[in-house]
C-alpha cells in the first residue's frame, strides 16, 4: 500500500457528513408509500401539491439577525458568489412553512383564495446531531391559506384523522386533541397579565403542566419549586388568586366538549379573546361532531399546551396512545406524531397584509417508526426470485429466462457476480432474501428441465425439520421448462 | 404604509433565488408519477432504493481542488462551523452517482455484490442559471456496482428499454443506442495517437461529429477548418491516413449489428483494447437479442460519442425519434433523454480498489418534457367538487355533504372563503377546475332538496350553444339531497 505516501491526492473518506445519513430499500420505499397514501387523502380534500425549492435566500426564510453578518445558527447557509465577488446568502429550508409564506406571497395574485396546498420533502436543520436526531429529516405538511374560517381548522383535524387511519393506524389508537391560543389570550387577561415578559413566564411555565403537574404549575408561578435535582426554580411571582384561571384552564376537560366548554368560560372570565377562543372551539367541535368525528377520535383539550407559543389561533396535536416500550423498559403511550394550528401573520412580513392561514404538519418519521411498532411495516421484505449461472456460456439462456420471469411480474435477476463457486450464488440469493432460486446446468439443458429451490422452505426446514420431515417436504423442485414461470408461481402463493 | 420609515425589519422580497423555481400542483404529481413507474421497473428488475443525504463533504463528492481553499464553482458548499470555530467544507450533491461511489464505499461489507440501486431526488448546480436551466433538477439513476460483467450492461439497456415504455413512449419512438469506449481507444491504437493531449483533441473533434459531418472531422482531425462564422479552428494535425480509423468507427453503422461490428473489427485493427471493445458490444447485442429487445429498440450505433470522454467500457444513449417543432418552427427530432455507460474507477479514490459499475440517468424534465409532446400528461386536470355555502351558520351542514362526496371517492372541497357574494364561488370553482357546484340554500334546506351545477357542460354551452340548445341541455340539475352523491357520480362519469 503507498496510501501514506500519496500525498498529492489522500483518500478521501467515506462518510456522511455528522448528522446526516443515508436511506436504503424498504426504509425509503416504506416512506414513499406512507407519503403516498397521505397525499392521497390530502388530494382527495382538495389540496394542492406544492414543491418549492430547497434553497432560499435567507431574507425569505427569515432567519436572518440584522445586527449580525451571518445568518443565524439553525440553518445550513452561504454567501453567494457573483461576477463582482460575494452576492446574498442563500440557505437551506429549515421547514415547509417559511417557503409556504414565500410561495403565497409570490404567486397569490395566481393562487386560489383560499389556497389548500401540500408538501412533503426533507427539511435540514444546521443543528448539534444526537442519537435519532438527524440534520436532514422528512416533513409533510397541509395549510389552508387566506381564510379566517374554523371551518378551515375543523377540516384540518378531520384530515389528519383520516390520514392516520389511511396509514394504518386504527380507530382508537390515536387522540387528535385540539386546544386554542386565544383561550389562553383570555385567561392571561383574566390574571391581569399584561406584561409580555411575564406572559412568556407563564406560557414556559404551563409548557412544563406535563412534567409537574397542577402542584408544580401552582409552586411556579407563585414563589417557585425545588426541583428534583435539589436546585430552586424561581417562580412568576403570582399571587394565588392570579394562578387561579391558569389552573382552571389547564385542568378544564371535562368528560363531553359541553363540559370543558362550560369550564373554559368560566376560565376566561369576562375576557373578550378569551369568549371568542371558546366559541371557536365550540364550532370546531360542532362541525367535527356533525361529520362523525366523534371524541373519540378528535376531542378538546386545554391541557395541549405544545405550540400555543408559536400559534395564534387553535392549535391541533395527534398523539397515538397505545403502548410501548421505552428504552429502559418502562411502558408509556407512543406519544405525538403530529402538530399544527392557526398562524397569521407569515405571509405579513413580505406583503404587509395580515394572511390567515392554518395548517398541519406529521413527523415523518415518528409515524413511520409507529407503523413499525404496530407490525404494519418493516417486516421481512421479500427479495427477487434469483436465475443462478452455471454456464457462463449461456448467459443469453439465463438472461431469456429472468426477463421471462420478470414479464410474469415476479420480481427476478440474474446472478451477475463471478459464477465459479455456485455456494456464493445461494450465499447471495440469501442476502438478496430471495424467495427461490433457478438453477439449470448443462444436464438440465439437455433434459429440457429446470431445478427450482423453494429458499423460505428450504431454510425453514434447515431449522426445525427432523430428516423424516425433511425428505417427506422437498425445497426442490425439477418442472420443464416450458413450467418455470407456473411453478414459481405456485411457490411464491404458498410462501404468501 | 410606513414602509419606508420601518427600519428596523425591512420587508424580504418574496422570491426564489436565481435559478431556482417551485413547481405546482400536477406538476408535482405528474413527475411523482412518472418516477413511480420507473421505480417500478427498476424493483422488478431487483435493483433496491437508495436516498443518500442530500448533503455531502466536499472530499466525498471530489469536487474539492487541492491548491484553492474553497470547493470549486459547480457546487453550492459551506464551511462547518464547529465548537473549535472554522470545520470541514460541505456541499449539496451535484449528482446521483457520486454519492453512490460514497455510500458503496462506506457499506460494501453490508451490500449484496453486485450491488443494484436506484436513486431519484433533486441534485444542485451552482452555475449561470439560464432559460428553461435550473441549479436544482430531478435525476433519476439506476446502477449496477461490483460486476465487470457485460450482462450487467445488457440489463442495464434492457431496464431502459422497459421503462420508457412503461410511462408511455410508444415502441418505435424511442431508440436505444449503444457504443464503447474501449473500441474508441483501440481506434486511436490503430492511428497510433498515444500521447494523451492528442487523444483528447481527437476525442473532442468527434464530438462535433454530429455537428460537421465526416468531411469537417476530417479537416478538422488535420489542418483545421474554417467556421461557418469565418473563423479558422486549428486542426489536431494528424496525416489523412492516420485519420482514417477514427472516419471507420464514426461511420461504422451498418444494416444489422453483425455488419456495424464486421467495419468496427476493421477499424481497430490489430489492437487488444479495440477487439475487447468489439467482442463487447457483440456479446451486449447477443444478450438483448436473446430477450427479443431488436434494433428497432436498442441497436449498436458507434455515432455515440456523448459520454465517451467519461465513461471507460460501454456508453448507452436513449433518444426520442418523434419530431417536435424547436423554437424556431423547425422540426427536429426530440433527442437524447438518458445516457450511461460503464465507469471503473468511482470507489477507487475512497478504497485503493478499482470496482466496476455500470449505470445510467434518466433526465427527468427531459422526459416529462417528452410525455407532454405526446399528449400523455399535461391536458386539462380535472379539479374537486365544490360545495358552495349559501347560509354561513349552516357550515356543518355543508361539511358534512362535502365528507359524504369525499366518503364515495370522489375529490371535494367546501367554500371557504368569503360566502356573501355568491358569483365569488363560482369564480372559484372556476379557477379551481371543479367539474361540478353543490348548492343548498335555504329554500333547497327546506324541501330536501340540492342544485348540482355540471360546470364542464355549463361552460361547453355557454361557449358553443345557441338559445335552443341551451333550453335543451339542462347544465344544472335538481336531485333529492339523498341523491346527491348518485347525481354526482352520473355528471362525472357523462364528463370523463
Amino acid at each position: 500500500m503507498t496510501m501514506a505516501k500519496d500525498k498529492k491526492s489522500p483518500r478521501p473518506k467515506a462518510e456522511t457528513p455528522k448528522g446526516f445519513r443515508d436511506y436504503f430499500g424498504a426504509e425509503v420505499t416504506e416512506r414513499a408509500a406512507m407519503l403516498s397514501k397521505i397525499a392521497g387523502v390530502y388530494h382527495r380534500y382538495g389540496f394542492e401539491a406544492l414543491e418549492s425549492s430547497a434553497v432560499e435566500t435567507v431574507e425569505a426564510l427569515g432567519k436572518f439577525l440584522p445586527d449580525v453578518d451571518r445568518p443565524n445558527e439553525g440553518v445550513f447557509a452561504w454567501q453567494e458568489s457573483d461576477d463582482e465577488g460575494k452576492g446574498g446568502w442563500l440557505a437551506l429550508r429549515y421547514d415547509l412553512t417559511a417557503p409556504l409564506a414565500r410561495v403565497y406571497a409570490q404567486h397569490r395574485n395566481d393562487l386560489p383564495t383560499p389556497y389548500r396546498r401540500y408538501a412533503m420533502g426533507p427539511v435540514w436543520r444546521n443543528e448539534k446531531p444526537g442519537p435519532g436526531r438527524f440534520r436532514q429529516f422528512y416533513q409533510c405538511d397541509a395549510d389552508t391559506v387566506g381564510t379566517a374560517s374554523v371551518a378551515a381548522d375543523a377540516e384540518i383535524c378531520a384530515m389528519l384523522s383520516d390520514c392516520l387511519e389511511e396509514v394504518g393506524i386504527p380507530r382508537g389508537d390515536y387522540l387528535i386533541r385540539v386546544n386554542n391560543r386565544k383561550v389562553l389570550n383570555g385567561v392571561l387577561e383574566a390574571m391581569g397579565v399584561s406584561d409580555e415578559g411575564q406572559a412568556a413566564d407563564v406560557l414556559r411555565t404551563i409548557d412544563k403542566f406535563d412534567k409537574v403537574g397542577e402542584a408544580g404549575v401552582r409552586e411556579l408561578l407563585g414563589k417557585g419549586r425545588l426541583d428534583a435535582s435539589g436546585a430552586y426554580i424561581d417562580g412568576v411571582g403570582l399571587s394565588e388568586a392570579q394562578a387561579e384561571p391558569v389552573i382552571a384552564f389547564l385542568t378544564s376537560k371535562a368528560a363531553d366538549a359541553a363540559g370543558t366548554l362550560a369550564n373554559l368560560r368560566a376560565a376566561v372570565g369576562g375576557s373578550a379573546i378569551g369568549a371568542e377562543g371558546v366559541d371557536e372551539l365550540e364550532q370546531i367541535a360542532g362541525l367535527l361532531d356533525a361529520q362523525g368525528y366523534d371524541a373519540g377520535r378528535i376531542e378538546l383539550d386545554p391541557s395541549v399546551v405544545r405550540g400555543l407559543g408559536y400559534y395564534t389561533g387553535p392549535v391541533f396535536e395527534a398523539e397515538l396512545t397505545f403502548e410501548i416500550l421505552d428504552e429502559k423498559g418502562r411502558k408509556r403511550q407512543f406519544g405525538s406524531v403530529a402538530g399544527g394550528g392557526r398562524y397569521d401573520d407569515l405571509v405579513k412580513r413580505f406583503t404587509g397584509q395580515s394572511v390567515p392561514a392554518t395548517g398541519i404538519s406529521i413527523g415523518v418519521d415518528r409515524l413511520l417508526a409507529a407503523l413499525r411498532e404496530k407490525g404494519r411495516i418493516g417486516g421481512t421484505v421479500q427479495g427477487p426470485v434469483v436465475v443462478t449461472v452455471m454456464d457462463r456460456d449461456r448467459m443469453a439462456d439465463y438472461m431469456t429466462m429472468v426477463s421471462e420471469i420478470r414479464n410474469a411480474g415476479i420480481r427476478a435477476e440474474i446472478y451477475l457476480g463471478n459464477p465459479k463457486n455456485f455456494g456464493n450464488q445461494l450465499k447471495y440469493a440469501d442476502k438478496r432474501g430471495s424467495p427461490a432460486a433457478v438453477i439449470e446446468g448443462g444436464d438440465e439443458k439437455e433434459r429440457g428441465v429446470v431445478q427450482i429451490k423453494d429458499l423460505i422452505l428450504g431454510a425453514q426446514i434447515a431449522e426445525n425439520a427432523t430428516l423424516e420431515e425433511w425428505k417427506e417436504r422437498p425445497s426442490q423442485f425439477e418442472v420443464p421448462r416450458g413450467e418455470m414461470v407456473a411453478k414459481l408461481k405456485e411457490i411464491l402463493a404458498g410462501q404468501g
